[in-house]
């Protein structure tokens, strides 16, 4: 099963009707290609607009604190009122401490929903396989949003990542991204050893974002 | 007309079912009293399940930032296509710059929408006065949750803050917040100067918020 | 008296001998200007290298804690015990909340000690007013390092700033920061009403800084 | 060969002549055990007040910044230029990202000198070596500054910390903290594998604190 993680980030597409259309095309993928899993990683604010549409939302984040008095966080364990599967963690463009995802990671796991939590490099990527996460990504930070492909520029940050984690734990999937911008590089990112990948602009900054992710679900039945 | 906003907060009620009840009163309380505005500032996964409910909603934080690649943050700008009115910002709870706040102002005007911002102190109302904002709030951070009445306790806070933010701008309305504890609080609170309360624990951690938030609408109408 | 303060900032230079250098020419400018008075915000590690040197000393930074089980914070009310006459806060390059200004402005107050805060644009700068800081400096942050000096550039931020700051408190100085490029600025400066001017590349980047210290503290004093 | 590190923390006595007192307890310490290393992590200021005294100093924290147009910032880099062997990161009480950290270890290692970081736990002690630091000290949060010992109250957090660090890198020396109150504590972090401990109130806080440090290094000795 290949996973396609598609991260909204705060393109102005994440908040528009597109976010819809993307919703549909996402859950018209899951059909049509059945060992495809497609996660859209959405702003909060969209979760009860497009979880009708597309029953497998991620949010973006969440924070290190309880319920009770505070104003304008997320805390991890209210993710057991939400319809999410899960959430990211630690992405490249939202840097947070270990003890913050060591939190996450253990009350998300006592709620039974999933984290994704994200790496700069395959020393990252081994670093956070001692906390036990969903799956790990890794996403060289100079390549994000470049459009030049980690599966092609830097291949070996997929492979050292991949066997940095699973030496560790060979349980945890490591998705690659960082500058992922078409069919061919999904599949090679499978070939190094990817369970999938992690995009944003190749969807969200797409003329066609309907048509870039069923290509890249299509990419990532094979 | 007399202001009730209800801050949501991280409380687990703000998540579940009793999220829908409030913005349920809410709604019924604009009825029945129309001369009564009832703001729900409410976690941002909720906007899209409370605003079919209750049309008045607030975020209760925005960033600093615009649309593009930013990963869990919610752009001031992308108000404009929420279900919200506007947003608080700089609560207590999660205080801010003035350059962000100067920003989000500056932003949240532009697409139409509001801000209403929090000060610790008379003096910090003044401050923000030459920021702009559509609304402040006067918070002792001291009296917040714990039931004991600013107007009751420390009334002169509330008569200084209104007093040092129209002596710069006589437009903009000063709500008083931390500690309302019941309908005779928020008479009070009218009495010294203010246009509004802002409340918290007092609905959200009600056995009966429903009720709760009436008397106060009630209190405020009069 | 003309106010000359020069922010060190984390060039390479402000932990070296130019350093040392720097400040020597501080203390010479001073013997030859009475009538100028020179601040050198410093690193936090060099207070006590430069205090023999130079006596006219401020932190660039400190934290709005006590004393306590902290680690690698600076408490505000440290200023006590260290050979500085000041410190910094709110620079454009470390921005913090009202709160954290307002907490230093007070305990500093409280040991006799002095605390200039910066602002971006004059409503920041009368914002600030209200908590009472030593003095003011404005510095508009897109002109900050470029060598387009405000007081050429946009002298109607310097004049907006002095008189949105003395309509709320006439005892505050303000100086005036941004792109000061040498002694003709500095004049400029003050001919818009400002008290002094905050620089720092014109001196820390400078092939000849003790040469550039003492010619901008030689315009101040005329 | 044992350490003993000690953090001063920002208690008051960080400050003041106790400070001096403490260096020169530490300078004499390393002369009565030759075996043992003595590392005083002090506040920044003080770093030039206290080098003449005891030369095995390090900073509580650097930033994650270069040279340049930065205020009150401390570039990782500029150790270079200081009196200090090298640095804590991480410390429990400024907890910092991963990839903070591994920029700091990168530079520090860069220029010569050491970076010793924190963990709060076995897992992130596990996770921080595959960045190389050159020690890890482990200190549960919740015993920090309780006078209960770590090296009794929960050995198993060191044994597992020392088994979790040398199964990937068996060059890395782990230190033991939170709650070492006396020497007993501190000859059993040794028997459970630590090669030193991290220490704070027992000196800070000590009525006599050249006492303590002395007490402590001659059981470190044995």
């Amino acid at each position: 099963m290949g996973i396609l993680a598609i991260n909204f980030k705060a393109y102005e597409t994440a908040f528009t009707d597109t976010a819809v259309k993307i919703a549909e095309a996402a859950s018209k993928a899951v059909t049509l290609y059945n060992n495809v899993r497609v996660i859209l990683a959405v702003p909060s604010p969209l979760v009860y607009r497009l979880s009708s549409i597309h029953e497998d939302l991620y949010l973006q984040h969440v924070d290190p604190v309880e319920y009770g008095s505070r104003t304008g966080y997320i805390p991890a364990r209210a993710l057991e009122h939400l319809p999410v599967k899960g959430t990211l963690l630690n992405h490249s463009e939202h840097k947070v401490t270990i003890r913050h995802i060591d939190y996450a990671i253990k009350t998300i796991r006592e709620i039974g929903k999933e984290i994704l939590v994200c790496a700069d490099t395959p020393q990252e990527a081994a670093a956070l396989t001692h906390l036990k996460p969903n799956m790990i990504a890794v996403e060289p930070p100079e390549l994000i949003g470049t459009g030049i492909p980690v599966s092609r520029a830097k291949p070996e940050v997929i492979t050292k990542a991949v066997n940095a984690v699973h030496r560790i734990d060979s349980d945890i999937p490591v998705l690659a991204g960082a500058g992922i911008s078409g069919p061919e590089d999904a599949v090679k990112a499978l070939e190094l050893g990817a369970e999938g990948v992690l995009v944003a602009s190749v969807v969200m900054k797409s003329k066609t974002p309907e048509r870039s992710l069923i290509e890249l679900a299509e990419a990532l039945s094979q």
